[in-house]
């Protein structure tokens, strides 16, 4: 507890000074592979050295104007994230993933606006997941114990217990149907494809919207630049941050609607500027470039082979692992176990996340070796042998 | 209009590469002077020597860690924040103004639901106000015609013409009054400190918040750190971000209120990591020392003497100056001018700003120099002189 910050996280007592590649130091020089990437956010890991130096060279130049003027690496940046997302689409830029979902949430109420002769407007969400901590957003999101204290809350967002739910929730006033392909929060867990492309069809029948929040499965974490293109769909607003310029704050709605907005509808002060978005560029090339090299493939498959020699090793420990590419889960048979491995991980010097109630999350940066990959684990097993033991 | 880009922005057709101190460079090396800031957002100006090494630093080290973990830099940078504002305070960080202010409402409409026998949750606005693009910043923001299109909106917003009533507008489901004690997009309207200062007093009898929206003029805009130090009072909440990191996306909202949140109440991903607050502290301590210098005063004096004259001497063009500090704005007789004396100021090398419909409005770098200011004027009556001749 720090006196001049509000207690809103629940810490650790611990702080890292500095990091290399997946590796992370603390002010004892203590050593930690991060299989966490600050919540997905450092897809490149720590002091990357193309983008220290494009820090540099930008930081030189000019960090921010205002988009009341252009900005060549904003249009770059769009151009970039356009191309692998393979969507006939446009970015609009902000600063969180949160600010990206806000924007997804205008955009489809003036598309329900203005588009129909009876103006829709409800928004169908799936139980669970988590769509960000403003006001809209924390409504949006399917999980009813984080909606105390915070009210009134805007209307027109609808909860299903999944996809099949929300088809038949479907009605008069519904602009569309907003789910994340994996939750990230909600104990990564993976809608079922056919479904998907179930959904999409029938929103399709209807002109109604389909908006993926990529914020944790895109930018690579997947194995693909997003992981809606695995689910062979296309959807209409597709929103982005955390792993965009590895550890600068950074949003992206991206959206095949070009007609909707107009000239003040929405806006951000900092969003698109040039340090953000000449940092995103550079990460998604060299992102591009490892992703076609075949590595990033390789080490998820890796990664994923490591998680199920844990499950099939520790029985009485876990129930089964969930996830895809580098967005994965330990199921704990046991609740009350999550916060002791954490907790013991990170002193044996290996990262993990909490996801749910019961789930060791595993968001490695897009880039760790598998020398990295393979030290980690060799801790995370120290800390099983020993937790098994007692 | 690019390809790639929501047309969100009606963006002048000109582009900075580079910038240095108050001056910036478009691709044909053309020169000028920068008495916008990015709308306030690059108060050191252009590559400042200290906040290049700062970045170039800590880049190298590391740029993000999640919240988690204890974040050495944003403690530090808190401090440093909550000294220079004089007030008792904690900070939350997080990446735009837009979500400071949302932090603020979720804050209020907490201390509203646990802190009286019957919940208030009712937030009284000003007419003309800016707070934002999210859903519920943008209705707090009390300017109906920018409501269309995104309904449902939260309910508990109310909007009065003034303070005055705002003070008679308080019931019993009133929690607070948010405002900015200068409008910065309503028009560079001062409210009367006398107001203000009764406001508070009236709102602490009734133990609601005043919630001052210093976005815009905070971090030295007015000469001082916080306006709110001018006005003799004591908000309950304070909203930061703009000018706080010159140039890297960041926001604040900080607090008396140390009891109402919980763990788990609100979060931010990005919000107060290494790379922002590390940039923040060194920012906040090359104004502090500038502005004890007496410097800061002397030029804001001098750019004051200059607004002066012109209202003086062009008295067919300019109603008269408003603002405080570098948040200034020649209002004109017709606003048909507006644009025209905009984009001729661009076209002969000066960043100027509209403010509401008939207001040019200065934002400078906060460390403009006098001979920058004066070269920037020099350029901005060669507009007037030849506008005048039309």
């Amino acid at each position: 507890m720090n006196k001049y910050i509000l207690p809103l996280y629940n810490r650790l007592d611990i702080a890292f000074i500095k990091g290399k590649k997946s590796l992370l130091f603390d002010e004892n020089k203590k050593d930690y592979i991060d299989f966490a990437s600050g919540v997905g956010v450092n897809s490149l890991g720590y002091a990357n050295k193309k983008v220290v130096k494009t820090i540099e060279k930008q930081a030189k130049k000019i960090l921010h104007s205002s988009n009341i003027y252009r900005i060549k690496p904003q249009e770059e940046c769009a151009k970039k994230i356009v191309e692998l997302s393979t969507y006939d689409m446009q970015c609009f830029f902000c600063n969180s993933g949160a600010e990206a979902n806000e924007t997804a949430i205008k955009l489809a109420r003036k598309y329900g606006n203005v588009k129909f002769k009876t103006p829709k407007y409800k928004i169908i969400t799936i139980k669970n997941s988590f769509h960000g901590r403003t006001i809209a957003t924390l409504k949006a999101t399917a999980q009813e114990d984080k909606h105390k204290y915070f009210a009134p809350y805007p209307d027109g967002f609808v909860y299903a217990n999944d996809i099949n739910e929300a088809i038949n929730m479907i009605d008069d006033t519904t602009v569309g149907v907003m789910l994340e392909l994996i939750q990230g929060e909600g104990g990564i867990f993976i809608q079922d494809i056919f479904q998907v492309q179930r959904l999409e069809k029938i929103l399709k029948e209807k002109k109604l919207l389909l908006i993926i929040d990529e914020v944790q499965t895109g930018v690579y974490r997947s194995g693909n630049f997003l992981i809606s293109q695995y689910f062979g769909i296309k959807p209409d607003i597709v929103t982005l941050a955390k792993g965009l310029a590895s550890g600068i704050p950074i949003g992206v709605m991206m959206t095949s609607l070009k007609d909707i907005f107009t000239f003040g509808d929405h806006g951000s002060t900092f969003g698109g500027n040039h340090l953000s978005t000449t940092v995103c560029k550079a990460v998604l090339k060299i992102l591009e470039k490892y992703s076609n090299s075949g590595k990033l493939g390789e080490n998820i498959k890796y990664f994923n082979s490591c998680l199920q020699y844990f499950t099939d090793k520790y029985p009485d420990i876990f129930l089964q692992k969930n996830g895809w590419g580098f967005m994965q889960g330990l199921v704990l048979k046991n609740e009350n176990d999550l916060s002791n491995i954490v907790n013991f991980a990170l002193k044996n010097g290996v990262l993990v996340l909490k996801s749910g109630k019961n789930i060791i999350r595993f968001l490695p940066p897009i880039v760790i070796s598998k020398k990295e990959i393979k030290e980690g684990f060799k801790r995370f097993e120290e800390v099983l042998i020993n937790y098994h033991k007692k």
